[in-house]
């Protein structure tokens, strides 16, 4: 390789959580979901970066369960993300802004231990962070202060539940939430079949949970009869599973959606 | 959940390969790489879909390392996608065709040891199957046939470079492959801005590795200096790297690229 790595700064590894936050399995062996490797680097982080740092110390009591801890939990130093990182410009209908726009300045203090030799950890509540969640903003800032980034291998839903659609994955969209108004959503709905037919191109979007059910809805409505549409819902839980199938299958047959498990719907124009 | 899965047929497995193929990383412990969770149920798989037999054969070694196989390697039932179904469209410079399109008819005889009841493990050469990898047509095939898909968690050399490049994780494309020809490609690139800056949309590709030196050379020459652009190497591997910066700050300083190791190439319009 060619890119040296700095000398005597600490990396910052993108831990991926579980992707079974607050769901009955979440008290499952750590490593039937992760790499024995991704659990023994998190059990030798003192520094963490979390969106929610209640989360992050139920995960490191799954890490100890296999690797023992580096220093007692108690002793670790687990910070959170600036609110303003959390999510916010995830949740809302308007278009999305990149967390990248978030003034980095105010984060690098959370990258002070890298600076000093300490390998730092960032995690989200689910899933890899910095992909549909909080972090992209440190990991900016990591970059501009020459901190060396090492994402690690673990559950991903949004590529999870693209490979399981059978769509296609030689083009594919992650556009985030869609509008909550009907009519608004209506019109994003198929702007994204159009633009899907135009590219070839699968979309694919997430919801909150409760409205699952609301979004399905407006998908098998608004959506072409040929158009496939492949519903993703409790990946890597017992009981999760996929449904993909051309709207008008979706039409003949309903499929009552959980309102309590996180969701991944993909579209393809056919 | 609300989605019973079918009587008495198996479930068709997407299992995730390590992202190390052909490289000295390849002897290394497999539980490193892949959740013991995953590595349990490779090695209770008769039936394999492969898109390179070979591969699939080391890496059921490395699984057998960990977890004896259910079967001796040599009894286990190894077949080959068609080759029409590897990875044709993906190499090409035309728009991509999505594998759902290939006829999925030839495909059925692949899954009958599912509708007989047993699990099938689909598998590439490496990362997840069917995402910029062969598959998604067997995996359309599957549905078609009400077999339950499920796809198991492991690297993605996409999701991993997006994570790390901290580009905009919120809204992201894959678009594959950049035209070869030099005057279609700088077309492209400069399209892709566009639609990067339109959307706030990071854009994802990927490089046959022994032109990795000419896409970055490309990148750097077309796009706008304000533009953030992202080169992930090596990924999971010792000595990978992820440089993520301005355009201007990349023509400032020079990267050698190996010719050698797969890439993955990310820009967000500034």
């Amino acid at each position: 390789m060619s890119e040296p790595t700095p000398g005597s700064t600490g990396t910052l590894y993108l831990v991926p959580n579980t992707l079974d936050l607050g769901t009955p399995d979440s008290g499952a062996d750590l490593q039937a979901l992760l790499p024995l490797g991704v659990i023994r680097i998190a059990a030798g982080l003192q520094h963490w970066v979390a969106e929610n740092a209640k989360s992050t110390r139920a995960f490191l009591k799954r890490v100890d369960a296999v690797v023992p801890l580096v220093l007692p939990l108690q002793s670790l130093c687990i910070v959170e993300l600036p609110r303003a990182q959390k999510g916010a410009p995830l949740k809302g209908a308007a278009p999305n802004l990149p967390s990248a726009m978030a003034p980095q300045a105010s984060l690098q203090p959370l990258l002070a231990p890298a600076q000093h030799g300490h390998d730092v950890g960032l995690i989200s509540e689910a899933g890899l962070p910095a992909v549909a969640d909080p972090g992209a903003a440190l990991v900016q800032a990591a970059h501009g202060l020459g901190i060396r980034v090492m994402a690690l291998p673990g559950a991903s839903s949004l590529l999870l539940a693209l490979a399981a659609s059978g769509l296609n994955g030689q083009s594919f969209a992650f556009i985030g939430y869609l509008p909550v108004d009907a009519a608004e959503r209506a019109t994003r709905i198929r702007d994204l079949e159009a633009l899907s037919r135009r590219q070839r191109q699968t979309q694919l979007m997430i919801e909150t949970p409760y409205r699952n059910e609301a979004l399905l809805g407006a998908l098998v409505a608004h959506l072409q009869a040929t158009t496939q549409l492949s519903v993703s819902c409790g990946l890597t839980l017992a009981g999760g599973f996929t449904r993909s199938d051309t709207v008008a299958a979706w039409r003949a047959r309903a499929t009552t959606m959980p309102g309590d498990v996180p969701a991944v719907f993909s579209l393809l124009a056919g």
